[in-house]
């Protein structure tokens, strides 16, 4: 066997034994243990910040993109919001131990339905640093082993903060093994960590159409994608069109480098003369590049044409895609076809209209009369998010600890048998 | 395109445009269809008889197993089972409309959790042909689209099968192409199906090693697998020695074909005197071959010496092995290492015992003090089941009607926007 596999084979058996020791852990030893890794983050500022300052220097001397560079950044600020969004994850409920359903068997047998941690996660995430902690904090308080895969332009960011962790957490239990990181930038490792089935209960992917591809194709364990957010805005004829206004808006400038931004509006031709004009020029003021098709440019002139791939585009950046379409029954045509079945936002007033969409569009999340922005595991009332499943198996939407755990039946008799 | 490649891809896009349609049914037209197709084949059973002796005679002419002929046969009470079966998830609440969480926002957003259908699934399964009656309408109940991979052995009773659903389904508005059968018996089918990721949301395939390894490692599907059993007993020294004895006898005797049957007895080495001789002297009395190793033959002289492979084996058969063990831990050490995470008994009277048991072996159903033969989606009150999921993700254990279903968040506003 190579070097690579020996070293993931191995990561994965440590990560195997340690899943069975945090399985056993009790809230109070979980929380004690997040509360001292979210001081230790406070602690080792300076150190943290050094280690992101030569990623920096990296990103920069390989001319990554600027969009790259801001997600890689860190600073105080930063540092201190992983510090609290650890400190909250031990305010959280411990979603391990929960009572899902009981049943009782007319022969007296006791079915009870209970949650329980899911074994061993594999995270693999690009760019942003924070996704570490994060990662760390919600598999760890969820009573999984986890092993971190972050990228490369990160490698030292994301070791300052693993030895961090490591070091407070391990002062008060952290139980040996239970978060780990890969130390190999090599993409080898990917391939025989989605393959250790007898080690690795999930694998998942948060990234660019690229990242997902490569984990799924390859991957024998199983897979929650966390794909990217190409959300839309339908504007039906029957909309409050003040309402589709602010909310376009908001959609598309609050935030635009987030998967729940708007990436796609689409408006239906009976109100598109009344509609478009104001609302692009309104669009363009805030800096929004506009593109679409030719019916679109009528209402607007300085409007691009639209290539096919703008339908299908996550642009995380002030660009927008516009067209016209036949109606709710195109729309949903269109966000079936070209979404990615993360967020997407009817504005109608027509209840008949809102509920055709609401039913047809097969989505994670479908908003109406509401800007797709507020998908997100807070808002939710989750407390906090590993990521938004694009998935439809186990987790659909924002995933939060509930969602990183499993269940198992336990059943108790006094001597029942079977007829 | 290869002409495989071509069907299969057909299959996949006409399951696709009717999981659309099958999602929009309301309860009663779905209950109605699947009235329709029980009594339709009650209607037909000579058809299907007939089918099913070509089947028959070609597994005797191909010398298959009696067990695998066992599995394949039809007859009257079989085919009115499956009549019966399809009528019972008729009268099974729906389980697409769920209403599963309600959350309201600060700002007013009602945020609801929808059970929802999954899309389209593809079930991959061997010699039995009622699981061809039996997942068509569990998938169609679920308001999905099916695509059925059946055993090559039983390609005329499936055809059979499927042309009566299909015929008296139709009459009475079951949507085209909801259920299909792959038509040919070439492998190259299943490797195609696995991987129609734009048309096909789940695979579950149901069967043994060969069937579960070759279709977790070419899909790039999620894949919920259900894979063999290989149940366990284990019997404490704390163990009402009655009880174990009855629930042993149970365990491995009274249906020994079927995946929750114990295929091996672990005893604890401070009772084993006391409890093997008389135990294994009745299995054997029951027909029961016994395997163990060469602490269990000191007890029973006439056990066979087990091998390495008897310890992960699912012999489905009146084959036993036994296994003296050193307490609970050793117990538990063994499960998680050879079982399949099905379904594991302990029995024992101390409560400490059973505790350790119940929280550290990692299966699917943990008994204490019961047969494992329990482990049955009409036991633990789901009506009816798909199988029994050896997975951990989304469904574990027994998988009825809602867990052939995912979920939606519908966000409900009057123009909200995030700051």
């Amino acid at each position: 066997m190579d070097q690579i596999k020996v070293e993931i084979l191995k990561l994965g058996k440590q990560a195997k034994v340690a899943s069975q020791v945090c399985a056993q852990l009790d809230s109070s030893q979980k929380n004690k243990i997040l509360q001292a890794m979210a001081k230790g983050l406070q602690a080792d500022q300076n150190d943290i910040l050094i280690a992101n300052q030569l990623d920096f220097a990296n990103a920069k001397e390989a001319k990554l993109s600027s969009a790259l560079i801001d997600r890689l950044e860190l600073n105080s600020a930063r540092i201190a919001s992983m510090s609290e969004g650890l400190a909250q994850v031990a305010e959280l409920p411990d979603p391990v131990g929960r009572n899902l359903k009981n049943i009782k068997h007319q022969n007296g047998l006791l079915i009870d339905k209970v949650a329980v941690p899911i074994g061993v996660i594999v995270m693999i995430y690009e760019s942003r640093p924070n996704v570490t902690a994060d990662a760390a904090g919600l598999c760890f308080k969820s009573g999984n082993a986890v092993i971190l895969r972050g990228g490369k332009e990160a490698k030292h960011s994301n070791f300052a903060i693993l030895e961090s962790l490591l070091r407070s957490g391990t002062a008060v239990g952290l139980p040996e093994h239970a978060i780990q990181l890969v130390e190999t930038g090599d993409h080898q490792a990917v391939s025989e960590l989605v393959k250790l089935n007898n080690c690795v209960d999930l694998v998942i992917p948060r990234g660019g159409e690229k990242l997902i591809s490569t984990v799924s194709e390859m991957a024998t364990v199983p897979v929650i994608k966390h794909y990217k957010g190409v959300c839309h805005t339908y504007v039906d004829a029957s909309a409050d069109l003040e309402k589709a206004s602010s909310i376009v808006i908001n959609a598309k400038c609050s935030k635009p480098g987030v998967c729940n931004a708007m990436e796609t509006l689409l408006v239906d031709r009976v109100i598109a003369e009344k509609f478009l004009p104001t609302a692009l020029s309104v669009l363009a003021k805030n800096n929004v590049e506009l593109r679409g098709e030719a019916e679109s440019k009528k209402y607007f002139p300085e409007l691009k044409l639209a290539t096919e791939e703008d339908w299908s585009a996550e642009y995380l950046d002030l660009i927008l895609a516009v067209k016209v379409v036949d109606g709710v029954d195109e729309a949903i045509t269109h966000i079936n076809h070209y979404g990615s079945h993360h967020s997407d936002a009817i504005i109608a007033e027509d209840k008949a209209v809102q509920d055709k969409f609401r039913k047809q569009v097969d989505s994670a999340t479908v908003y109406i009369n509401a800007s797709t922005r507020f998908t997100d595991g807070f808002e939710f009332g989750m407390g906090a998010e590993i990521g938004i499943s694009t998935d439809k198996l186990h987790a659909r939407g924002p995933m939060g600890l509930e969602e990183l755990t499993t269940y198992k039946y336990i059943i108790e008799g006094n001597g029942q048998v079977r007829k």
